[in-house]
């Protein structure tokens, strides 16, 4: 992904030792061709897992996830940050604690669409703290589906999230890995 | 758009006399094929306008803009929620009240990523009163870009948010209309 790897080093803006800011081409603006490459990516990383489902989060993870499912043939789905008034079948929530926002939500997916039988990726565009994926693997769990993996665009290493969930057993892909932030420097591991 | 249209009539749920639910493949879980149609379909009946950006809002938006966007082979830019706390250089915003939810919610693009050079379409995956579309238009008009038209998977023309738009002079390409809801009754125009 030395595309990806390029944008982040040209258009990346560090904002504080915690946040490097991506908006011009992930999580505000899109880059559709970028988006491509990374579906296609966490498609070949996860190949052999026979994946049914890709799970993200709204709003931000919906268009790696989109351009994942797209690569894997498999629907999307993304989990609800209000529980519609539409969703009254029955769904599996979460509650999700976002340091960066200072608040929590929780998270909904409609019980009909995540079963025994499904496979799942959870894909997303950051890994700091590790809160979302738990809130999504809990939604996984809750349905009784097989979590394969993770894939994860940018991870900061030193947030400690990624440590956290590898040591849980759970196989995580992260196509970039920051080591610090630190003094305004983008350090990258590898 | 004979696809969309056999999905809606096989997996569409029919709420109420305002409601159509659409969440096994449009607006929760996502199935990739149909949006990337969605995202030609849009393209070519726009194909001479010369567009520059698609524009759409968080969170449901978002998988149509991306195909849209990939398919015109320009950026997508999606309005959020939340002020972001890295959105600091300045930003346009507008309130947009949703009947559904019955509540309004401020929307905001950062000030950079759309400008007078730009032709936008907008898209979004419902066109009800126009309550969204309007909030976007607003947000093209402060940048003083030039907006193209507006792309919309469904419109619910019963409830007259496409008649307005259009008489204000917007044009706007609807893949399905409905004429009604009523009786539990999918009755579509054309």
């Amino acid at each position: 992904m030395e595309l990806l790897k390029e944008k982040i080093q040209q258009d990346g803006q560090i904002i504080s030792d915690h946040i490097l800011k991506v908006d011009s081409f992930i999580n505000h603006m899109v880059d559709p061709d970028l988006m491509l490459e990374i579906g296609h990516e966490f498609a070949r990383r996860f190949a052999k897992q026979e994946i049914t489902k890709v799970l993200t989060i709204e709003a931000s993870g919906i268009a790696v996830g989109l351009t994942t499912a797209m690569a894997l043939k498999v629907p999307l789905l993304f989990a609800k940050k209000q529980r519609p008034s539409t969703l009254e079948q029955g769904y599996y929530s979460s509650n999700i604690y976002s340091f960066t926002k200072n608040q929590s939500v929780d998270v909904f997916v409609a019980k009909q669409y995540i079963t025994s039988d499904d496979k799942v990726l959870i894909v997303d565009d950051f890994l700091a703290r590790g809160e979302a994926l738990r809130g999504m693997a809990s939604l996984v769990r809750q349905a009784n589906a097989e979590l394969v993996g993770i894939g994860i665009v940018i991870e900061k290493a030193f947030q400690g999230g990624g440590q956290q969930l590898r040591e849980s057993g759970v196989r995580i892909e992260s196509l970039i890995r920051i080591n610090s932030l630190a003094g305004g420097k983008l350090d990258l591991i590898d």
